[in-house]
């Protein structure tokens, strides 16, 4: 009890300060987390306060998430998650950047395209096209699945036709996609296996969802197997969450035989594959060739997501879904249930700046412009970083994921913090692992949203601060 | 045992034959929901099959919803919902209709205005300055909350400047704003209470949510406070689902007293009221002033939603939430793991188009237009049907809810598939209560995709069907 002691001064109220007192005894691990609170009679007594002082206090505790308050039983401490105020940080100076608050930014932590290579013409002929000849057709509800003739397109243009247009679900972006099948797929309780590190975006969804989650290790072409089928030797697995390639956050693609033996695995312990196709437009080395687990998947076992929104338009929100067929009911009945159907003039819009070809002259242009930043950075952090830290080659998509080299004393949220006083901005790595902890030493530079000069000035910062490190050591 | 005997044909495969007879007698109530069906083995000896003809008789089973296997302990029977068949040729039909494969249908499902009233050349030319005025600015992700100057304006405009614009959440339509709110506030076996009749779109969300749902009895100015109070006495309740104005499906609206005590019970009782503002637009009755729970609510209780798409553009999937204080970060993280934010093009539009008082002209046109259609179907509904069934008078809103009196031998869902056949399609009321079965005797029938000859033409049909049935009599 005695830990509770506290010297009220009389500038603030009396709640408050023992909120404060609490909150930092949690903090500390002075109180553990779920150790029951005291009484509120007790506390009262003890600290010689009116009980209505605790009962605000607890109150406080509880909305701020340091506490949880169980009926009858008492009130008891809840940890917050590590890293919980970096995320605050990181959201806010996100806030800051869109609202154009913060100037001059070298942002390392884009995931989409450059606002600068926005074709804003072409998406401004086509959205007049469509109005001009569909008239108020192009703004009533679709049917569920989509635009019929968006569906027709996708099948053609990017799947020779191979795919039933009925397996085919339009959705509001890939982020809906993985919340979509997850409420299709996943109940509370059940397993559901992800790569280490992962998506964070994912990873909420599924904890979100209440599911057991299970953590594979990535190995420089695709998960550890060995690791995945002890896994699955011991728990019955609803689905395998993963990124066929240029993985997020670590850039790494799937070799061909990997893709196979994970298929063959699906079938065997009965567990579906959520394949997130991931920026794989973006492809600078020669020797990647692009086949996704559902192209060579026999046995009807991948659910294939991607997004339109993080290549061409990120203001769109449009990506789509092809689903297993034993699914389709479940996963139209999911997105019903989500927003009932995705913006149907952005899907008009959308279908005929692909069916004209607008869209693969577009991720030309891309590919060029990324390849020459890829290059760019390539260099400098062979050239500059590789004392301090180690990383491999994506050979696509927009970003490189670092490690920092365990002799240096610097955490990535750190690193985070002091180049955010120099106004640069990178992603630490424990936005991407189950336990943030383990993130520490990671972290995300991307070259989406910064030309060659910035790319240079960038690192060139980053160097400065890791070097100066090194020399206190 | 008996009951699965079975002499199989050698026309089909037997687990086929097996299944197909499973399934009948689950359909027929010889074996109850929940039964244990025979172990394999079992079954498998007093058919004298293979084994694994029984195996994937169950599976197939499993798969269609008809049984259960639970892990170690066997496969169970399961039910299907009642009605799960009209849900398909329900939204069968729809599916027909949007695909404009249904000609010449007088259509009184519709929920949204008619596409005849759509804005599209005032949305075209809101469009069109926003790309002009923004350029690449308008295709960038926005902040989670939303595009700034839309939730200045719909505070501006809508809300006097009463409103935190930080509590205002921009959201793809209402239906995923009841989405969005469920997982911010409910967990599994949460209690919520839902009004008797509801939406169902909002029903399914609670259900798929794995909430225990409570039905209110709605009377002619809102749900029974004694059976609220009831529940609310006897279980921790979490939130309370309604509709203030012109309520789907029944078209009541609550009293001002009613909203008074329901917020009251909401303090007295802990819990939020989740306020689905439905077309308040559309207002016939001068008697009715619009005042929403959220206007009154000085506790911070009410979760307001309000759907853009209804009233103006279904195809647009814009609405917005304002949300308590205390839950603004639950419903952001809530917003972004569902689908990280909403078409920013959209959001500029729409922002302009209100901002630019498109918008009040357009309600203005709609409430005359309608107005009409609104008196047109209830002289029509007196002068014809009266007699048949039992009604009240909304006095806004798009529609009617008819309960066929009790001594005519017909039920809404033979109605419907009656009408169909003639093109003419209702909305019979299973689709709005908890258990299906309660809703059998009622239907709803909206004026916004009739015009009035429409009206008059699917009125009189219906007339003549229940005229036939009481002669039957």
């Amino acid at each position: 009890m005695e830990k509770y002691r506290l010297y009220f001064n009389e500038n603030q109220s009396k709640y408050l300060q023992l909120a404060v007192h609490i909150k930092e005894l949690i903090d500390e691990n002075q109180v553990n987390d779920g150790e029951k609170l005291p009484s509120i009679r007790e506390l009262a007594e003890f600290l010689m306060v009116n009980k209505v002082t605790v009962i605000n206090a607890y109150k406080k505790l509880h909305q701020e998430g340091y506490a949880q308050q169980k009926m009858g039983s008492g009130t008891f401490a809840k940890k917050k998650e590590v890293g919980r105020s970096f995320r605050k940080d990181y959201s806010d100076t996100f806030k800051k950047l869109t609202s154009g608050q913060l100037k001059n930014v070298i942002d390392f932590t884009g995931e989409t395209t450059s606002s600068n290579f926005f074709p804003v013409r072409d998406l401004k002929t086509v959205l007049n096209d469509v109005l001009d000849r569909d008239g108020a057709e192009a703004l009533i509800y679709q049917h569920v699945l989509g635009y019929e003739k968006l569906r027709k397109t996708i099948n053609n243009k990017f799947w020779e036709g191979r795919t039933d247009i009925e397996d085919i679900l339009i959705v509001s972006g890939a982020q809906q996609g993985i919340d979509i099948a997850s409420k299709a797929l996943i109940n509370v309780n059940d397993n559901v296996i992800i790569e280490k590190p992962t998506y964070g975006g994912a990873l909420s969804v599924f904890k979100w969802r209440r599911a057991n989650i299970f953590e594979v290790p990535l190995e420089s072409d695709g998960v550890n197997l060995i690791e995945l089928e002890k896994i699955l030797k011991k728990n019955k697995v609803k689905c395998f969450y993963l990124m066929s390639y240029f993985q997020n956050p670590t850039g790494i693609s799937y070799s061909y035989e990997k893709k196979k033996e994970i298929l063959r695995l699906a079938k065997e312990y009965d567990f579906y594959i959520i394949e997130d196709d991931y920026l794989s437009e973006l492809v600078y080395d020669e020797n990647i060739k692009y086949t996704t687990f559902k192209n060579i998947d026999i046995n009807d076992r991948v659910i294939y997501i991607k997004s339109f929104s993080k290549i061409f338009l990120p203001g769109i929100r449009i990506g789509y879904l092809i689903t297993p067929k034993r699914f389709r009911e479940a996963f139209q009945n999911s997105k019903v249930n989500t927003d009932i159907s995705t913006s149907s003039l952005m899907q008009r819009a959308l279908e005929m700046y692909i069916d004209k070809d607008y869209w693969i002259g577009h991720i030309d242009f891309l590919n060029k412009e990324y390849k020459i930043r890829y290059n760019y950075m390539k260099c400098l952090l062979e050239e500059k970083l590789k004392e301090f830290v180690s990383f491999s080659y994506p050979g696509g998509g927009l970003h490189f994921f670092l490690k920092i080299n365990e002799k240096l004393d610097v955490s990535s949220l750190q690193l985070f913090y002091i180049l955010k006083e120099r106004n640069i901005l990178i992603t630490p790595g424990i936005m991407f692992f189950k336990n943030s902890k383990e993130g520490e030493r990671y972290f995300r530079i991307g070259f989406s949203q910064t030309n060659c000069d910035k790319i240079e000035e960038g690192i060139n910062s980053i160097y400065e601060i890791l070097k100066e490190r090194e020399n206190k050591l």
